[in-house]
């Protein structure tokens, strides 16, 4: 059970990861932090000096949060491609927010990305880890070589619908997008069945 | 040839563009764009108030720029396949910037998206230009009904690149993906041609 600093802690985390998504990192000031969990300043001091420290405390939240999905996902099939198609899913299931406020992890690295490179370097664990995720499986759908690119392509692919979808507050546009998305992961053959296919029917 | 006055406001807006461009919206603030102007606070009051007024003239700036680019690219060719790759040579030919300080139409959209959506309103227009342009090259090869869709996809796969070779400073996956984006143009099938082929090759 968490004792009552750890739950402080994390209310803190929770207020932060919420006013950075909606406002932004620059947008958001140490004080709207303060106001938002209703406790004093110095209470807050007690457990972070820093914006900067929060923002570390976030991107671990998010890491964990999206560790434990992953692992949801890796419990739920087998299948290389169901797994994918859960990222996908990812993506269309929070069409909402992605609409209102971007992608969370995305536009925190945009903003970050610009002169705050060693901010950034942290938040950038994010995308690694998903990232790593889907590589792995890549490698599992037969792709060993092109595993590390595909990841990033998928990758690339959901942060232009999220960008575009934010952009001109656009669900279907989303809903679109992450539909060819699908349909792409379902085209794909893996090299090693494109090779059997070649020696069964030879030229 | 502009007056003394015009060429001051110009300064403004130029130096403004590359604060926010280096530093984000919120990561800028008034006192910095005076700084940068090398010009008298007083002096700048003369022509913009605010800093949201800055922005509009920045975005107004950004759209004179683009306007003249894609009339370039108009003039260079008449072969909407051409032009189409004249856009994405564009983000090939900027990728230095691209992986420093992410896509400036993009990350700038991002930013106001979130909590300043009048600002997002005037800034989105940067969007609206390019994919009216590109929606008429796809209406030009063949496409009349889902050049809409089309041209919204291929921003959202510029904007994907730019996000992942921002975040990762990489600019092999930016001309990696920027040359698939390429093969994707080269392969586009407008649907003309499309039933002419069935036509000649009944089933």
């Amino acid at each position: 059970m968490a004792s009552k600093g750890e739950k402080t802690r994390a209310d803190i985390v929770d207020s932060a990861r919420k006013l950075f998504y909606k406002h932004g990192y620059d947008g958001t000031s140490f004080s709207q932090i303060v106001d938002a969990t209703g406790l004093f300043r110095g209470n807050i001091y007690h457990y972070f000096k820093t914006k900067d420290d929060i923002l570390e405390a976030v991107v671990e939240r998010y890491l964990d949060d999206y560790r434990a999905l992953l692992m949801q996902w890796e419990q739920a099939s087998s299948d290389p491609r169901v797994r994918l198609h859960a990222f996908v899913g990812m993506v269309a299931g929070h069409k909402a927010e992605l609409v209102e406020y971007g992608c969370p992890i995305g536009s925190l690295n945009t903003e970050l990305g610009k002169e705050r490179r060693e901010l950034q370097q942290v938040a950038r664990a994010l995308f690694e880890l998903l990232e790593n995720w889907l590589a792995a499986r890549f490698i599992e759908l037969g792709y060993a070589d092109e595993a590390a690119s595909l990841a990033l392509h998928l990758l690339g692919r959901a942060q232009g619908i999220a960008v575009i979808s934010h952009v001109y507050r656009d669900q279907s546009f989303l809903e679109r997008e992450t539909g060819q998305l699908a349909a792409w992961i379902d085209q794909l053959k893996p090299p090693a069945r494109r090779a059997r296919r070649a020696q069964s029917h030879p030229a």
